[in-house]
């Protein structure tokens, strides 16, 4: 029994690699709007109903290999005070996030319904502040607030880059962090 | 010549209707991620071709019939006063958007990246805070900052409900409004 699991799980593992590798493959040279489960399945060497059983539709599936792709590789950089490593933080933030890339991985998380893939990619997010907020603790600085860092700065840089209401300036980035912090 | 555009525009505008009814019909009765653009065609009698030249992709014209289904029917209500004008506002609007249709809509609506349904449907939003405003300068209150309130208040409510980070309580968009009125 416990082998016949770990056995699923070996699989499982490599039809997940193999889906998202094509995926990403696929998404390197066509539009989202023209892939489809079968193309996917035919060049996975899985079913579709394998790709369907797993992530339900293929909004899902996208959100998923989306929220892989965030996944951070670095942690923040330490400049040596909080308020400083919070506004690079959030300058390099709102850069990768407004990209290209950065929006089409945000429509792919927040396209689809029933998975934890936007859960997931706001984690991301909270982690890092959470590490900075841990690296002022150490320096014997007071940490800021992590709901309202996310409230009063992450959101409204999330909200204009999903909305494209307003340009995300490195100058209005900094006039939410000094705010913020009271300046 | 004119009479050409005038035809043109009203078969265009009749295939617009066909195809959305279409959209909102299958969507009653199905997920998103089961429909395909051949399907809609074929209920809409228009070509596949005519679906793809006019919207790009499914995507978009999911986004199209999404934010064409949040086009508000009527003023925000008058309560006599800015700031409980401004807290009823943003009370309906977290529930109408915390709602599972209205995570749907939004999804749908964030799912294009090509399109301006984003646009629009924050402009929806600019045009109710706008109608507060007016209605603010014209008691003799000083009206609050657009894009203020559109920072602190609306932005960390659209955060949450598409990331799922966190329960969007009344309590908490009342505190949200609180702090946005210093109070």
């Amino acid at each position: 029994m416990a082998r016949e699991m770990l056995r699923q799980g070996g699989r499982s593992a490599r039809i997940q690699e193999a889906v998202h590798r094509t995926v990403q493959e696929l998404l390197k040279n066509m539009d989202r709007g023209e892939i489809t489960v079968p193309m996917i399945a035919d060049k996975s060497g899985v079913t579709p109903s394998t790709i369907y059983r797993r992530w339900g539709d293929l909004s899902e599936l996208l959100a998923d290999v989306a929220v892989d792709r965030m996944r951070p590789v670095a942690d923040p950089e330490d400049t040596g005070a909080m308020t400083s490593d919070f506004e690079a933080f959030i300058l390099q933030y709102a850069e990768e996030m407004s990209s290209r890339v950065g929006r089409a991985l945000l429509a792919d998380v927040l396209g689809s319904l029933e998975g934890n893939a936007p859960v997931k990619c706001c984690q991301y997010t909270y982690h890092h502040l959470e590490t900075l907020r841990e690296r002022a603790s150490a320096r014997g600085e007071t940490p800021f607030d992590l709901g309202e860092a996310v409230d009063f700065v992450v959101a409204p840089i999330v909200y204009h880059i999903l909305f494209g209401d307003r340009e995300l300036t490195p100058d209005y980035c900094r006039a939410l962090v000094a705010r913020f912090f009271g300046k």
